[in-house]
């Protein structure tokens, strides 16, 4: 246990006798699960783990904790990637967990909205939804462990964003419990509202450094009716692109996702899966995976199916899905690939983001210089880039000792990054800072976007008690207001 | 000319040596057109009027006023509602007119994206899109005299909110001038960027408070091919609401308007334009008019038809219309009542939303409590209900006094709020709070809101420099930082 400081052990004391119950994790069994995070990377013990079931409980601890000045951690599923969620080194950081506040409130299928606690999961909240013939369309790879909260506080990506936006396009309101200790219930289900500031979004994708978000009115969708799926070869990025811009006006805006696979990224999935046989006759150096859905009588497979025969100037060869069966197989394509990319071992994970009309320069250059540089590596890209994002991934040959993975892993980032800096892109495009990206972020950002960032954290969280150390760098002094 | 005081003479004396040439209006009959807005409601002579061209021409203007402590007033085509554009009264506001920053800077259709000027025209900003085959699809009846910078800081609404989100879904990224004289370069065109806060939010819907908007990089959506459009006749508002959920799903969320009319204001439609004829064999209480588009090749026609079919149970009558003309015809149904519901005379304008689940019992019990307690009065209720949203208007009597009008409009005022607050709604959906609604928003704020409120405008604007007394009150001391 790395909690020893007699400042820690009164600290906990205190804590013990305010909230007593099982409110309180202190004992070491207990935190193990709330130490790691779901890649592994990071690990830290925090001082304890406290379990709220109300927002009035997160309320009375974040007081107790601004009087006690013991710095706090806002925890979900831990699937977030940039550590932002786990303990910060140094076991002083409270956990709060979130997940004793898992209810789903409301869901109403005439406002399309539902109303859910932070600590809900996020495929449970889909069910939900689905009840109602409803969707709540932020869909990712982890949707099965990351919390409703969590996906607030990172304005989660995934999939659909093509089609329904990021969490922030989703939210209708907001209760937060605030770093004085103070709720503010914003938790509303109207459409539109100019009352003023629309001070959710200060909450929104702020990683937990502003307040603690305890519950969300969400927007939802009418359940698709019908699913159609293609899996398209081409010649080069360049051309899906075009394709893209081509298939968002023939279909109608109905495309809900538009996934790029490299021909690397489907020898992946064939390594790792024997009984999958190469989805085509013959390699073609890029793939998209297209899928489009709709909730009316659309002839939707003649829609997918036109667009794909008038674009044969760009599509090599394409396969359409026949039904639910294939189409999740054509899927599977893609999460095989995601698992099993690193093969058992740590590699490079990247989320950048360019203008649509850059990520084809994006990808041929960022994997040149990568394959170029460490041509015993590999070097994978795939992602949303109907969104302009893409994952540029870095696997390290299986015998380099750590400190030389570290060096590839460094250098192959800067490369990426290089690339992504002189295309006008984005560093982090869904997975946000964190502590992983802290520095490569404040190095990169513009002096005034980051005075105002920092003004904002100050008059919110003016003693540094929420998330230190995340988007920015600790403070000398965090937690003395 | 309302400026006659010494310290007028003498900033103006400043301002004109500090901005040479045609940078300044001064002359009473240059200040005219800055003066009254569309509405007519609100006049009032500003100190002068700055022009500049650049958005470093507005932070040397911000730099010398913050100096001088003059305050400013960003204007842009003076079409807002709520009085927040026009000078305040007392004559020493600057209006800052962006007319002169109206550059279309760009228009990509691969990234669906165009990067406007704050002064542009909004139908000057769809027009380009259009070349491009692309859409910006903020849409409503002054888009020939808004422009974008108004559109951003009021974050403003329309008819295609339903389909599209409001101007704050629409925004990628902004160009702000801050109260310090510091400019914020925010003009990416990314899809996706998690890079912490996301400060744009901060400026959209401030209503010139926290900064002035000088650019902004816009969402674009491929252009529709196809438009249908029906009227429909009804028993109730709650049938309206029933027929708007399932028209989402049969349609497939291709509704781009879904718009509430009720009897009377077709009626007013019937008065003023003599040439037209009622729209269906029998008059019904309540009218919607629908919209879909679509830009692939979607059997539109056949899905809106339908739809209605299908809905036989809600629908009493419909008229699809055959073609752009006939679609144009019905739309005008609507237009002439918004433009001749006044006839002439000033008439009490509300802009409400509740859950859209709640709105059929906030019309009628708002239009019975206002006929109920007005009956001479005429209270029509129109509006894009598909979003919860209801312009619930009432027009006084021919022969009231001046002060009966005023009674009647604080009278009529309270009752429809007073069903809203009932309700859980917004008394301001899409216009937003001004002058005009500056204390019926403060007396319903949620103190915890509204604090949060202050406190964003107290660190972007200590000194209360730009938009004083709009939101929140003016405050003592304003302008002294």
């Amino acid at each position: 246990m790395n909690v020893a400081s007699p400042q820690s052990l009164k600290a906990l004391a205190k804590l013990a006798e305010a909230f007593p119950g099982d409110f309180l994790l202190t004992a070491e069994g207990d935190l193990e699960r709330y130490s790691r995070d779901w890649s592994g990377d990071h690990v830290s013990r925090p001082l304890a783990v406290a379990r709220p079931r109300t927002a009035e409980d997160v309320a009375a601890l974040v007081r107790h904790c601004r009087q006690e000045r013991i710095p706090l951690v806002p925890q979900g599923g831990l699937t977030g990637l940039v550590g932002a969620a786990v303990a910060a080194p140094g076991g002083g950081e409270l956990v709060v967990s979130l997940e004793r506040m898992n209810a789903v409130r409301s869901v109403s299928p005439i406002d399309f909205a539902m109303v859910v606690e932070a600590g809900c999961i996020l495929e449970d909240a889909k069910h939900a939804a689905e009840k109602h013939d409803c969707v709540l369309p932020i869909t990712f790879g982890a949707q099965g462990s990351c919390r409703i909260g969590g996906n607030v506080a990172t304005n989660a990506g995934g999939f659909n964003v093509l089609r329904y936006g990021m969490t922030r396009d989703l939210v209708l309101g907001l209760e937060v419990v605030l770093a004085d200790g103070r709720i503010w219930n914003g938790l509303k289900v109207l459409r539109k509202d100019n009352r003023g500031y629309d001070l959710k979004q200060l909450f929104i994708g702020s990683e937990g450094t502003l307040g603690i978000v305890t519950a969300a009115s969400l927007k939802l969708f009418p359940k698709p009716t019908q699913v159609e799926v293609a899996l398209v070869g081409l010649r080069s990025v360049e051309d899906a692109m075009l394709l893209f811009a081509r298939a968002r006006r023939e279909c109608s805006d109905l495309l809900t996702a538009f996934e790029l696979i490299l021909r690397e990224g489907i020898e992946v999935a064939l390594r790792a899966r024997p009984d999958f046989t190469d989805p085509m006759d013959a390699p073609y150096p890029v793939y998209v995976l297209i899928e489009t859905s709709a909730a009316g009588r659309v002839d939707l497979r003649a829609l997918l199916e036109g667009c794909l025969a008038e674009a044969d100037d760009l599509v090599a060869d394409a396969v359409m899905a026949s039904g639910k069966a294939q189409a999740d197989r054509l899927w599977l394509f893609r999460e095989t690939m995601v698992e099993r990319q690193g093969n058992g071992r740590r590699y490079l994970r990247t989320d950048v983001s360019v203008p649509i009309s850059r990520l084809a320069e994006l990808v041929d250059q960022g994997v040149a210089a990568v394959r170029g540089r460490y041509p015993e590596a590999l070097a994978l890209a795939y992602g949303h880039v109907g969104d302009g994002n893409v994952h540029m991934n870095v696997i390290p040959p299986a015998d380099l000792s750590l400190q030389q993975t570290e060096d590839l892993f460094h250098g192959a980032e800067a490369l990426i990054f290089d690339v992504v800096d002189r295309l006008g892109g984005s560093i982090s495009a869904e997975h946000g800072i964190g502590r992983v990206k802290q520095k490569a972020f404040v190095e990169r950002a513009d002096p005034v976007a980051l005075d105002l960032a920092m003004r904002l954290k100050n008059v919110l969280d003016p003693g540094h008690l929420l998330s230190s150390g995340r988007i920015f760098p600790s403070l000398p002094g965090a937690s003395d207001e």
